[in-house]
């Protein structure tokens, strides 16, 4: 079936196809041909009957449209696929059909599809997210001491720097890319189990075909099969909805800077990029639009996988169907989020100026708690608190410089001028002085996260 | 693109058809074609350009899968669609190519497409609705005074009769088509708004060029543009999805009274229809599936439609696009489930005999309340429940039935069988005489339900 | 219990008062008074018994930490309540006892509880939704010929008015204030089934006493009992959340227009609100903090009401349970975020001034539709959007205004000059010219709103 | 405030006291203390301050109702109670007043608060998980080789062992306890990075204070302040959800084998447990109900903390505050399944009978695989499964069993009986025979289990 043009416009091109119909019907064949040549080295089946199944297994003999047609009354898309193909194998070896699929059931070859198909989906996560975390290495290193504000509640609070704020943004995606390598370990497994998880038809040979299969799959052998008990599985889609949301943090950052009014940041420009289908002026965030979307979408299919978890006995009624049909979901998210952000990063465009602008602006205030720490020294925080929001109010008004009113305050008050040291405080009113500190901080972090960087290749 | 061959198989192919790529740019040309026609009308464009536009507006003469490439950079769909839109045009009359989406914006035209999309995904659940309590209506019917346990906490709990029981599953389906109908009227409203809600663009004309469009469309005109004013459109989405909840409800229902050791219900049999890849005697509730798993899903998506109502601004920045991506996936799993249900129960296997057998399985103990009720006139409730809580826990050790243990109990001490009506105790523990009332009971909810559904009609 | 401080904090004292525990005992012990004395009415249970019971009926009488212990086991609050109810009746009326609860079952009284605390807090949030509404009316008419930026996706757009904005907010909470109240009629309904909805134990006067309680307790008597029918009740959280989503949408764009580098709104200002604990200078805006946390946490509230419905046959496990205890904290985030922005709103410090010089400082971008509108008619929309799109980026790099560069560009162009009016061009870049239209809007929405509060009123 | 009484019934106490308002504001209390003395320690303030400070932290010194009151305006519950703090710590030491929170910003406070009860609230959790998981384990090891059906898509499918069946429940909570392990480690980390992350207050001691302070809370030390980004916070928040999930699939099993019909399980039996308002016989699935309430529950809390996530710049607006608030529900939910679970599994009442019972009541259909195998050997496995399903629907009809019919079926045809081996065939019907194969795989998973135990312990 088609979905609708939206979904495809929010990921990409090569996520679709990890997912698509064919994509998983060649997973699909690909159980099934792993299965009879495990089943034959293991003895279980005759060597010839699995060399006629896997010669079958290929996506292009079978009618798609026709089964999904059939999968609505048979309740499962394995049963009219498999069907097909025991049909396809008997027109050439009828004695081999009978082998098709043998001692498996629906869940074992879906299940195996959706992890085969998923670990194709990983490796461009992946690879898009390293490209993303290079872009941020790259201006952690280039804005270590370039002055931002930074902002609490939507309101000027401190000076940081940008290259600090991009550091918090790539931590996040450093500890998702080892949380990710670990969990995919656990959970891109094998499935197979026969109808109710016993292999029973399979006899004492079951664990060694298990095994095989697991081995030319490449997938992991689980401890059991896992129809019913999908924690693992759980947890790898709830890593992706967590990369997810490190993405909508960065997004939300960047579509607020991008606010013509702050104009710190942009994204970068180019023909056809962010237009309106009216306004020849506008350049739209793109790539934060697309990332946003995917964070306002993507907490909600977790909230599916985890609600899905309760499935009854041996396979689920309504809850694993529920479950296979919302994972793509999640990846087409995801990458959609990663892509957009990886080539908004490679390109962005940083005015250090409009940050400084941005600082200078608050006339002072934003220096108000540093001022309230070197007076606390003299006069006791809370004289020098009260002090700092009363001139704070009096700047506000008159839009005088903060920093100026206090002085003349400081020095108009003996009681005042004795105690604090005027220098101290003209200190604390100086941009770069304030960035001394956070610039040192993020060269501290881009150290630690390209040693965390280096420790996850090992 | 194409979405998972699960979500195909869980809908109707005539559902996905009503939201498919080709559907959509339709629905997308139409908005255009309306507009410049309507244009025309009220005297803003040409009338020449605006017949020009309307014979490009066939969404055979685009390539969808271009556009969708395209829309990957420009942030919208609508933005390629109506550049090429714009270029078609050109190449027969370069004039009226300059009127194509004059005035309009982006979500003008996304938003209403997707207004009149939804309303043909409408008419699909409203027919399948109406069969849907069509044949529980039957049902009720034909099974008004059939007794049946009543479960509480899947517990047995009393006696009730089995069309009562339908007719608390066809009530909220009623009232659905009656919130659903009154809802659609508000919410199938066109939208135009132009760059910012204002229709700037198309001065003194805009409110005409509007009301001309919506009554062409056969859409309700809207107080005002609902660019980030979502609240209606949301409350429709969350009808559809409290349409599915009741559907789960009868699903969960279904697949309980199916199962082997209850053997109450069973769905239409027939070839190819909830088997197994691999056990030849399973006949799997396949409708109940579908159903309950369209009941996993939905509510995730109606958390997003509300979630991405905090739209900013003029037009939302990540949420307005999550929520049209969304939206097509309501119906997808509404009108499956519907489908499946109302093909179940136009072919529902009712085993009235089983049911009787599952009342008489609990050896009377679901007579205790009726019982305690006759004991407690005589002897006070409190002891009247400890005596019947006693004799139950006898009853259930020796397997012995509670109505004989109780009169036995009874005989034997003067002090109960001098207050207690013997005669009125046996009658409490007979199954026929408890399904009276809910037969009675069952009648009438048939009644009101056929009123209602009278009144809808007008 | 005591839920974290946390919650407590983003509601009011009203709100948390009127689903504390005290509230829904006395709410149940309500229902088992009414329930007595309309038995009593209708000649079920004798009158003087009603009356000792309905004497114990009281809150303060029953020991409320022991009771919830209990209900751990129990299963139900309703279970130790009424055996502590039946108890205390004991004491004074042994006969009396043995008629509390009689013939109804947990879930009628606690449902029925439910429906009487929840009319009260509604109570509570169309008083602060009037309250709202009041001071959004009056900002549309101060503001309705205020010029504000219009942003869309984030970025500059057009110019609108804003009280054309304000009018925007206004309109969802006028429609939740009319669905609200049609909702609560259907859905403050009396809950009075018995064990498993057919009130068997009451006999021919069931319907009766259904009545009389309804009458008394002021509740819509239903069709039939809802025990598993849940549809009408979750459609009035629906409609809260709605509510709540309306209410975000104001609350984000007041926290954006609050950002000091756009500085167009701010919160009222007073002691001790909004202050940091660090930071003198600081003005958090609390209540668009307060309904944004509320529009966070409300879809998945929404979603958890949802995932109930499939309540299994007659009473269901779990989900009726988890239905219950999700419900109040709609209504606290509700009610919280109301009374939040209503406070805001009274109060809503509006800088015209700075709206203003924020459409100022775009140089005239934002005026690029309407300049390559009247280009349009003269050298074709492509041409104009084309040149439109070149001056506002030269202006963007020169920081020329566009208006002047456009001109000079016209003007040393014979073919465009000759063709284009530069009185119109000019009057494109007009604030208050741009400003007429939405102000008209305004006006017109508000008198639209007027109308519709004074229907609601009949 | 109170939240409603149905929270508290459906939790422990003991995990309602770790998340109630009084923990909470201790564990405030004994960051300030922690901070103070941290920094008294690193020279940043004077040592008789950081006592004087440290000597006011008690909750019992503060007024709770009035703190929350404050908090209303001032939009956060640090302000008023480091407001109170202060206040107290100057009634006795005026200069130590004025280092109260030095540098330090309301959400570091909060956070490390969370982070403490969390910590404690694990440790109730980890306990009861043991508990539980010793319980499953005996059950294991007793019922190992319990033949029980097997179900899938809740119909009949073929034999399994209880004891694998528990095996197959156990296995997630194991790995629960393992994955809770590693991640509470990462999580459970001191927050203090003032006002914007930098620490800027305290100047080059920062560090120094934060690892002090990391020590003496026995806190984990972060590479950087997690102010606005909470992945690793949000993962220990999915884990605890994962566990839900894992033990809302014990309960829907132990309340699907509990119903009447099947009759598989019981709760253990005790006064006051389970019963009914008004029917004498309940017997309520109270664990299980408590467990699927937080399995319908805690999906949504982990959507909200997801949801959360993208919180902007230094300090959320409304996300920071909702993930607070939405917090506590998942613990309080986890521990009272767990509680419950733990309950129900140490006095599980199985009846191994039934099971056979059930297995037998199924006449031999769920063997037709294993018959079907056996033919197919024979007669391939299309005829072999054709026959099957002919004789399994002929037995339907007839009430015969499988096998008779089967055996008949081959000894009539010749073509049959001389291919196919009516010994192996008796054989398939075997009940013993089929649970030989799971009864070896529960033991396998029983030593698979106390091994990860074991490991787990090092």
């Amino acid at each position: 079936m088609s979905a609708t043009i939206f979904d495809a416009a929010l990921t990409t091109s090569e996520m679709a196809a990890a997912f698509d119909d064919a994509a998983i019907v060649r997973a699909m064949l690909r159980f099934e041909a792993a299965l009879a040549l495990a089943q034959a080295e293991a003895g279980v089946i005759p060597a010839d009957a699995a060399r006629a199944i896997a010669g079958r297994c290929r996506a292009e003999h079978y009618d798609l449209a026709a089964i999904i047609e059939e999968a609505r009354s048979a309740g499962s898309v394995a049963i009219p696929l498999i069907k097909a193909l025991t049909h396809s194998v008997a027109q050439t070896d009828a004695k081999a059909s009978g082998f098709v699929h043998w001692g498996s059931t629906s869940q074992d070859v879906i299940d195996t599809a959706m992890v085969l198909v998923t670990r194709d989906a990983l490796t461009l996560i992946e690879r898009d997210l390293d490209d993303l975390i290079g872009s941020l290495l790259t201006l952690i290193d280039a804005h270590a001491a370039t002055p931002i504000l930074a902002r609490t509640l939507l309101q000027p609070a401190q000076v940081t720097s940008f290259g600090l704020k991009v550091a918090g943004w790539t931590a996040p995606l450093v500890r998702s890319r080892e949380h990710l390598r670990s969990q995919q370990k656990r959970a891109l497994a094998l499935q197979l189990g026969g109808a109710v998880g016993t292999l029973s038809a399979m006899g004492t040979q079951a664990s060694d075909v298990a095994k095989i299969m697991a081995a030319n799959l490449g997938l992991t052998m689980p401890a059991a099969p896992w129809h019913t008990q999908r924690d693992q599985w759980v947890r790898l889609g709830l890593e992706v909805s967590v990369l997810v949301g490190s993405l909508g943090k960065i997004a939300i950052d960047l579509a607020l800077l991008a606010q013509a009014e702050v104009g710190e940041l942009a994204e970068p420009s180019a023909i056809g990029r962010g237009g309106s289908s009216t306004m020849p002026h506008k350049q739209n965030p793109v790539a934060a639009m697309t990332a946003l979307t995917a964070a306002h979408r993507t907490p909600h299919r977790a909230a599916a996988l985890l609600a899905a978890m309760g499935q009854q006995h041996e396979r689920g009624l309504g809850n694993w169907q529920a479950e296979i049909a919302e994972w793509p979901a999640l990846f087409l998210s995801a990458h959609g989020a990663l892509h957009a952000l990886a080539g908004a990063m490679r390109g962005l465009r940083v005015n250090a100026a409009r940050m400084r602008e941005n600082i200078e602006a608050q006339n002072g205030a934003v220096f108000s708690e540093a001022a309230a720490m070197v007076l606390a020294s003299g006069i006791g925080r809370d004289r020098a608190q009260v002090l700092m929001r009363q001139l704070v109010r009096q700047a506000a008004t008159s839009a005088q410089p903060v920093e100026s009113m206090l002085l003349a305050h400081v020095h108009s008050d003996n009681s005042l001028s004795s105690r604090v040291d005027a220098e101290r405080l003209r200190l604390a009113f100086d941009i770069d002085a304030a960035t001394a500190l956070p610039a040192q901080l993020a060269r501290q972090q881009l150290q630690l996260l390209r040693d965390a960087l280096g420790r996850g290749e090992d």
